[in-house]
């Protein structure tokens, strides 16, 4: 019998930390053959060229596809999915997948979704029946509804997807796949790790204490993201501690949140501050697991930061409603609020370790699943 | 204040109909103002010119959009959305609407659905919450999961749509539009209909019975469509009765079945049966409610005419799962059973009928919810 | 040494006839590859399968590209040529060839033209530096000031190309591949070719006289394909012989020119005429080489007409300008002049041929030519 | 009688510079209508904001398009391109202008033109017949070969665009419009210049002594960006003098010359220059009318530069072949031969003005002209 073809769409460097365990799974099973399309800002230079990380892990990729729409508004947002789907449609129709895979909620896999699902091909999900903010919200429920198969993260996620009318046969509790790199991961930080990763800004030592900082744009917010980056800023230089801070995603709202920090950065100078674009996955997890605190909205302090037991400040909206371990405090847009909750978060130290979003085997059971599934192309509401 | 422009795209005949009366209301409202966008095939000579006869109704056409990606198959129907999705985020951006209402389910309306919510611009629905066949059923859900306000046609609908994690006081019941038609319209059919609209086939005669066939692909059994039709047809040619048979719509497996009909006329010849592209609303209305039976698998046969109370047997599984009158018989692919259900129905005649799908005020209501509603552009899942 | 790829993109029936020669001798050279995409018209039932026909005929198609927006108008016309760009430059990115061929002039050709020249790929093309009518002719040049090296199919033309600025050492005056199909094919007309291929209308005799008639929109003359059409209707009727009537191409107005064929067939349904999709390039040239006369605005007519001495009536703008033998006699859309044009040729009879287009070996020397070619990226002006 | 619609689509901040005194003139023209289009790079923030000078000058824009695929690489170059026309034939469908105009080379502006001239709409062109380097050589003729009314700038180029085989009584030397604001602009530097626009670098004092950078990639030399702008880094670094840089246009490639240009900003942190993205059309000419010395490959220096004599220094290939006053001093790729003729050209100073590219009254020229143009839509080689 041959092997089935499944086809991962990965959009960005999210997307591939997300998802990295269940490549190599696939790509080691016998029953299974791996095929890799990249795209949308993992394409890109200046979002750290995520296509030579995975070439350089080993994985060879069978497509490419340039879709972003410069413009980072809600506009672009909109367009870049509108030609992510009709690549990915000819992609699809020359490749003939028998399954798809799309990772989680960003607003490009929805393309990937909508390009499967039309043409009849299995669709895998990963992340279904989380609660968040942003537009990502809409878009992870709206896969769930074209989605065949269902993997998500938590218990609760998992009943959440069953609710909205889902087969419960189809929905398979795994755990996340980000998860897997956590557990498997040596994460004693490379001492060389701030040198290897280019950058711009100050020196930093890694034997010394240092903070993470990711605030993405949230599109729901449009036209907020200079000001709500404002108030993280006026937070974070109160403290005389290292900083490593990663540039936004490419959401809408992105080059606002940019336009913040590269000011702050021009008319600063900050002495403790080096502004990364990327690290592999590997390295992003040793980071996040070694530092005092991580700052921002990144899902990443929530998922791995549980995980691991990471004391995370959450700003804002973009991450609400969202499940997380006793590691997170819940702040506002707003410097006095974020100012004290690192104080807290740093005298606290590390939080006790939550499995809440996966046990670090979620790759391996996802390909295992995926080798043995029968699909239903016809869905039908369970109600 | 000024009026809140509400913006409406219509993509096919079937969307018109549905959406008609809501377009005179908005249009009526003194605190609404309606921007129409026309795409898809709705802009194409072989699916009725629909654009024409909207103009002659009187709209005013703010922007056209040509999005069908030609071939009928999976593939094209994905880029049709993608290249629909690109050129909607346009008119919207030069537009700049207060709502954006997307009608049902067919998979072009995803595409409006996918530009406005990203594009943070308020979005309603029509049909929200039914359940059916095709990628329809997949299509529908999806919108509702980024819709911001919802209209369902039917209570169960209604409460479908809250049950897939909706907050409830987005959700409105008021009915179809497509039943305001049905209730305001003068039904006794205008001798001159069958020579009014062009079409090729026999003459066929108003005074004397007559049944009505429509039969669309169904996207998610790509491949079957010629052999599916094969058995609608061999069904009806058993009967001599006059047949107004329409042809299907631009779903993926439309050429499948527009060839098994071609063949049939050119081969048979059939001596009591005409083939139209289209009819206007209100003729569409008139035309079945004086026919002796529906066939096929349309869901006006299942939405108007429970309304009208008229015989039909539906075909298939397009509308597998749809709620519907007493007047809906359901039988398979197959040419006995087809015969036999429509030999029923005719003998059996008019059924009563049914107000499950609204009462005949839906568009005004929708107007009137839309000019007063406060909108949330962070949706988020109520459980 | 690795062979170099030849990428050529087959969009039409047209196309293919006219670079099939040319495909079998890149496949069979030893230091060449074919890569072969096929993509807008070629890909469509409505026009004939070429795909298909290129499969039966042994080529293996590497990349298939939907491209054609629907609605046959210039606005379309144009969309389809962007969305070709867009697909193409995917393509040309994930197979990177050493060499792009693009064939002639139709709209769609120009989009080959410029994904493969913006992307420094070498760019060869066939046909260049020709004079006549519709948007084609403005398509050729362009293309030819794109193209890197040039295979124009007649002396003239060769000498066009050179006045336009081309460098002289990269134009290789080698004659049309369409006409190596004639040199080379056995012309005798097949006694099942009205049956094999499908189509609708009378049968007929192959054993008996008949005429070609084929007549495409004039894009530039967009509106007036459905009064010119008639024309051609009313002076072709006028003759008691058979005819083989073709349909018209993808062009703007197609639509026009297929609704006044389709009308006169519902309306008169004429007892001599069968009109058809498409033939295979072999086929087709047994055909016309058997007819008494070609009629209508085909470059075949002029093309492979001219290498045969088959009496051609041409209608019309379309090739107005265009270099032909004295089988050609031009008209203007005016019934009485075609159908008194019609008259003379068929009592005429066989004219002398002429080798103009070419003298059966061009598709050889095109291969040989690529295979050691030396490009310059860097195009200039040569004044 | 209705003004005649003339729509101009201006995709840069070059564009908008080479175009601005006509839109003046047909705003202020009795018989002519101004249709505004902004795309491309015009619409992004990072090439300074284009969109927002155009609206600060009095304009009012109709339509505006998102149309750069991120990546900066030729095939998004291509995709781009692709794009833009899908865009502008919707845009020029609910628009219907009677007249759009293209300006000069750059990749997106055959967008443009193919648009308009496949969709039957008269196409005007500025600087068509020029000799450059880069995709810009190919894309101005191919244009020049759709359009059907001709705007060159030079002498010399009007008879090119004839000799390539285009109706004399179509091209018009009227002057290149960006002569007309170099003509009629207040030449004294502003004292508050540097202030007033943003950027990064040094603090720069307008009455010493300036230089003005302005590297543009080659696109036909796709991959040698960064080891082009390093010679000329080095090259300026040698001087002692006040450096206005000028990042580099959209091209593919830019991303190498923006990352040489940032790397060599992070790490020199050089005390005397200062980096910009944009100046009005008219800073922009303040700006080289009083400068030492243009440095580069911007076409500024040879046409707006002539008309001058500023002194510039032309580096490696782009403007290769390009018509020049005695302004222009032609150097490799080289740090030595960059060196050694900015030396020469500060020791030279003020050149002799030239008038070759006109004489400032090109706009209203080209205004006149359009407003009683005939127009052949049928274009035909004149050989």
């Amino acid at each position: 019998m041959k092997p089935r073809k499944i086809c991962v769409v990965v959009n960005s460097r999210a997307n591939y930390g997300r998802i990295k365990s269940f490549l190599s799974a696939v790509k080691s099973h016998p029953d299974l053959e791996l095929c890799l399309v990249v795209g949308a800002s993992a394409m890109l230079q200046r979002f750290g060229n995520v296509r030579s990380i995975i070439e350089r892990d080993g994985f060879t990729i069978d497509a490419t596809v340039y879709s972003i729409v410069e413009g980072e508004t809600p506009t672009t947002m909109a367009k870049s999915t509108g030609l992510s789907i009709i690549e990915l449609a000819s992609v699809f129709e020359n490749m003939k997948p028998d399954v798809v895979l799309t990772v989680a909620d960003r607003f490009e896999t929805l393309a990937t979704a909508v390009a499967a699902s039309y043409m009849n091909i299995p669709l895998a999900h990963t992340q279904g029946g989380e609660v968040t903010g942003s537009i990502d919200e809409s878009v992870r429920h709206a896969i769930t509804k074209l989605a065949h198969i269902h993997f998500p993260a938590t218990e609760l996620a998992a009943r959440n997807v069953v609710r909205m009318g889902e087969d419960p046969s189809s929905v398979h509790w795994t755990g996340c796949p980000a998860m897997d790199i956590v557990a498997y991961t040596d994460l004693t930080l490379p001492l060389d790790i701030f040198e290897r990763y280019k950058g711009v800004g100050a020196e930093l030592d890694p034997r010394e204490p240092y903070i993470v900082v990711l605030q993405h744009p949230v599109t729901t917010e449009y036209g907020h993201g200079f000001q709500q980056i404002q108030e993280t800023i006026e937070a974070v230089t109160k403290f005389d501690i290292q900083v490593v801070w990663l540039w936004p995603n490419v959401d809408a709202g992105s080059d606002d949140v940019s336009k913040g920090l590269r000011m702050f950065r021009e008319q600063k100078n900050p002495e403790n501050i080096h502004f990364y674009r990327n690290f592999s996955a590997e390295d992003y997890v040793r980071l996040i697991a070694n530092c005092k605190c991580i700052v921002g909205n990144s899902s990443s302090a929530i998922r791995e930061g549980s995980f691991l037991g990471v004391p995370a400040v959450n700003v804002g909206t973009r991450q609400g409603g969202r499940e997380h371990g006793v590691n997170v405090v819940h702040v506002d847009y707003n410097r006095t609020a974020i100012e004290s909750a690192i104080r807290k978060q740093i005298a606290h130290g590390r939080c006790s370790p939550s499995m809440i979003f996966g046990d670090g085997h979620a790759g391996k059971k996802m390909a295992d699943i995926l080798a043995k599934a029968e699909f239903n192309i016809q869905k039908r509401l369970t109600y």
